[in-house]
């Protein structure tokens, strides 16, 4: 039984962890904290909780709430991990950030996209990307596990096999992704509010995404040389789920046996990646509430170009369940403890 | 272990039944019957069981898959299991039916209100109304258990201990209900595709939904007398979801304290019964995927009525959740199991 | 043509004021005043009128305003008008205020109910409640009027006829409301964020709801004696429309013919006002985008009480489309001018 | 005044037809002509219309009813036109065509994509593809009018000066277009129920829809080439709008400056069309209940690329909207005329 934390409880995200963490038979919940409500009831907040969570929000004061787990969570705006965290800190418990602050090796990259000034760069170096099914080895002993995000996750593990052996050219990749509005946040945002948001769509973040240097830099990883995407989110109405679908360019001799080959190679045993294969495809709704991915594509061969699409749930394996995997594989529990639930349709 | 089939497992309900047993440590799922998708498989049908399960449907007959078995679930239309089930097939397994078949004692209302001949009369006697919390002692040793329907889960449920206590007058209920659409069932059916249902709202069933008997009979059980309610449930945008507003005279001397220990003496000591108590409002979502049912209420001194509200999930508590529930009294298991999910926001 | 300004421009009441009157022959905008937003560009923050609104939101500076125009639309928070107006200014300028400050005659109901002081009590005998169908003789000479709500447009109108003829025993009447998101407003809100409504169904304002003393005083008017009623609003996951379920006791000798009567006699040459009749029930998307009210009924002989279904559109007859064609009785306009749209499926 | 008929009539798109056509002042109703709700009274099936229309669906009999009006929308199955129109029956009456049957000219590619034998191909040379902006000229003579289908306006309108005016690479085109459910039309599916299609995304058809061809050929008239793009569309949980983002290579010495010029060059006198140049991203609510596109754009240096950005409603300017349009060049009619509605936010 270890002991857990949570930062920025009271987000969407950090709720999804509590959530995750009370089906969980090796964690105990020691806090859950907020800066924004402090001392209110969680389950006053979250009302799902009411008669199964008797706790109130704590402060983030995180030197004296490392003493007390074996890890926390930091489910929390960019910038806030980083400008707290430091060695000493680092020494009384093990962190999993789901902020950007430890994604990107390249401090000046980070700090061009994301317009802050990263306040501990010395720590970037050790900290692993939790992408669970690439890096599990190196997840397995890290202190500071970086957990990525939603999109990323999505379109990267989509395109990854393919770009890993050489299949399209990733420089072509035009990636168009699709968001629930839970990955905008629970902020008071007249932007978010249903009336705005709902019977809609729209993109965003059009060409300066902050997911895109993440994306590139994991998949440039895959294929050993700097790569740049065309990367386009979209914002539609409804709760949670993304959906990436990803155009590329295929080498020469690249077919659908091969694609399915690679994919095969790569995620042939994976409990939560669910291959579709060629012509079937997903849904966002068959994955929600689960850590599951599907994906599913299509070789177009009139064209010359294969189209990839891959869904997930943002909150779980975009954001919570991901870090709880990460969290089993740090902590060597089975890999899908606390993960087990079946998405649920409709 | 127990061995269990589903009958109608096509449906929501059967899916959802599906789901909950796949996550309960003592059962073993035999077949899937279904009479409009024989010989196909499931997870081609239900894309969230991919990879979960890998059986295809079988022929709903009846006699040879009662053998096979500990407990059936029939998720099935109005009149299928009472055409079909006789005494012989009730001595070699269990029956938890979810549909209407078995619910209401006398034969004539249920002819009246469901316009169907009744076809094994003989054995209503037997059936067991499955409203877990109220008649659980009942429940244990039944052969056949009448599961109850969704809105008269959160109708009964809602009312019953301040009917059963006489802090209101029953005659005086007024039940407005509302219910997401996935309780309109996986018919192809123009009036709930989409395009007709999103963005709107309709009454239906108005002064004459079949739930109204079934209601009028529990609540007069609980008060031993006949009663007469007026019912009128709605059509609203949301996938799942039962909300029952009921609005009632008091009678002579009943206050807020007084109907705070009405339901605490019924509810008290339940676990899928989440009392607000006085003045908090419940909302749909705080149970979606659960089993639980919450109930507020509050007192209007002004015109000396009380308001009461109670939701739960339709295809959980007020189908499939309610049925794993009353197969885990049956069969002696823990009452949670299988059903432990917390409610997912958002 | 008159000369026209909105003051609130920038919430949905206002916008939608501004979409009307861009489709009425009558009017010339003078100006489109907001608190939030002066200065900035009315088509940034509302992006349907690009290319067909070039004007800045102006400072609501009132006494100025009102020498510019024939009639002020304000479309502001609770106390705001009856906070700046005098009779100075009601010299220049006519009102409609969809505001509740000068609904309620009785000061100290609407203090109570408000929570908030009144500030120019002496304006209120004056004004004239625009239920447009109900009052038009005393609209078309108005000053000031107060517009009506939405939950209290719909209420009213559904039982008005059968309060005033004496069928139904109006202290019994039980009103189920349910309202779409956009009635909620535009301020920046967790509570109306897509990830908080959607999918899900809560009362709210249980017993205490404010548009509760506006209903009785109205169809306290129709039967000529103070009445009690209850009323329990609900929020639903839709952006328009107000759905009015209302239960009542029949009086002695109340038939359905008699109802259709008196329907008949109060709104059957109303345009905006569409009877369906005995078993036809309304359903709110048959009126969006549209003035219309759509009121259907069914008698209930078993319970002795009748159901009453009323539905509108919130934004339109439930608030600008009324105070529109108030307007249009105001200045002798053609009732049905700039309000001719038909509701829009799906 | 000209005298039109609907065959069709009980479709979205023909139900559309009808809203539009009541609101413009040149044209009478004769016939609302249904396969399968002949003898039912229209405002049954389409309760908007209730006291707006008194007609009952007539037989789709063409020959007769070519008689009796100017002009024939025809809002049918692929395929149904073409198996009954001839050169005897267009003697008779102009005939604006919402099916895909005469708007590709090569009757091969028709076929392939279609799966359907043409039945009267000696009608698609004169047959005029009804994309009004681009068009005008030609559509003001014709006799039988292709009206071009939702995602080809969208893609086709968002493209076209860049290709013409040689600003992007058009074989680079990627293609990534959004639907409402509504495009799926009125069929009774399970595939397009609320509980099937809400909460959840998918896409379709990828790399075989039948749009395919029809932005391929229309494009290739832009830059007098036979050229092929990839066009993934995808279903997503909301009535209206189409939102296509397309990602295309930038040839050389392109910037953002000449492609708003292009744009201008093309729309900047279009009244349907909204540009709203660099950086300002569309949204599909802004669109809603209208006949406008509005189409803005992001140059993505970084990558060579430019991503455009186009919405439509697609009911409106992506089927009947579009052709009262055509109905209006081709009779002299005010382009505008019935076509004024503003967008409806919320």
């Amino acid at each position: 039984m270890i002991k857990v934390g949570i930062i920025g409880a009271t987000g969407y995200a950090g709720n999804e962890i509590v959530r995750l963490l009370l089906g969980h038979s090796g964690v105990q919940i020691e806090f859950l904290a907020s800066q924004s409500f402090e001392g209110q009831n969680y389950s006053d907040i979250y009302g799902n909780f009411f008669e199964l969570i008797d706790m109130k929000c704590s402060a983030p004061e995180l030197e004296k709430l490392a003493d007390s787990v074996d890890v926390i969570f930091t489910a929390t705006p960019q910038g806030y991990l980083s400008g707290v965290l430091a060695e000493g800190i680092l020494e009384k418990c093990r962190f999993i950030d789901l902020s950007a602050d430890y994604r990107i090796k390249d401090v000046a990259t980070y700090e061009k996209w994301y317009k802050i000034e990263h306040r501990s760069p010395e720590l970037i170096e050790e900290a692993v990307y939790g992408l669970s099914e690439i890096n599990r080895e190196k997840i397995h002993g890290a202190r500071l596990l970086a957990n990525p995000g939603c999109f990323t996750t999505c379109s990267i593990l989509t395109a990854y096999p393919l770009v890993a052996e050489g299949l399209i050219d990733p420089d072509s990749l035009v990636i168009n992704a699709l968001s629930g509005v839970s990955g905008a946040g629970r902020g008071a945002k007249v932007a978010n509010l249903f009336s705005e948001v709902n019977e809609s769509v729209k993109a965003y973040g059009v060409t300066t995404h902050r997911h895109t240097p993440e994306i590139e830099e994991q998949l440039g990883y895959a294929c050993g040389k700097a790569i740049r995407v065309s990367f386009t989110p979209h914002l539609i109405p409804m709760h949670r789920g993304i959906y990436a679908t990803e155009t590329a360019t295929l080498t020469e001799g690249a077919t659908a046996d091969k694609i399915s080959q690679a994919y095969e190679k790569y995620y042939g045993k994976e409990f939560f990646i669910r291959l579709l294969g060629q012509g079937r495809v997903p849904e966002s709704r068959f994955t929600e509430g689960s850590n599951f991915t599907d994906i599913g594509f299509k070789v177009d061969e009139r064209v010359g170009r294969v189209v990839l699409m891959g869904t997930l749930d943002n909150l779980v394996k975009g954001a919570a369940g991901q870090a709880v995997q990460n969290m089993n594989i740090m902590f060597g529990f089975d890999e899908r403890e606390g993960l087990k639930a079946i998405p649920m349709v409709p």
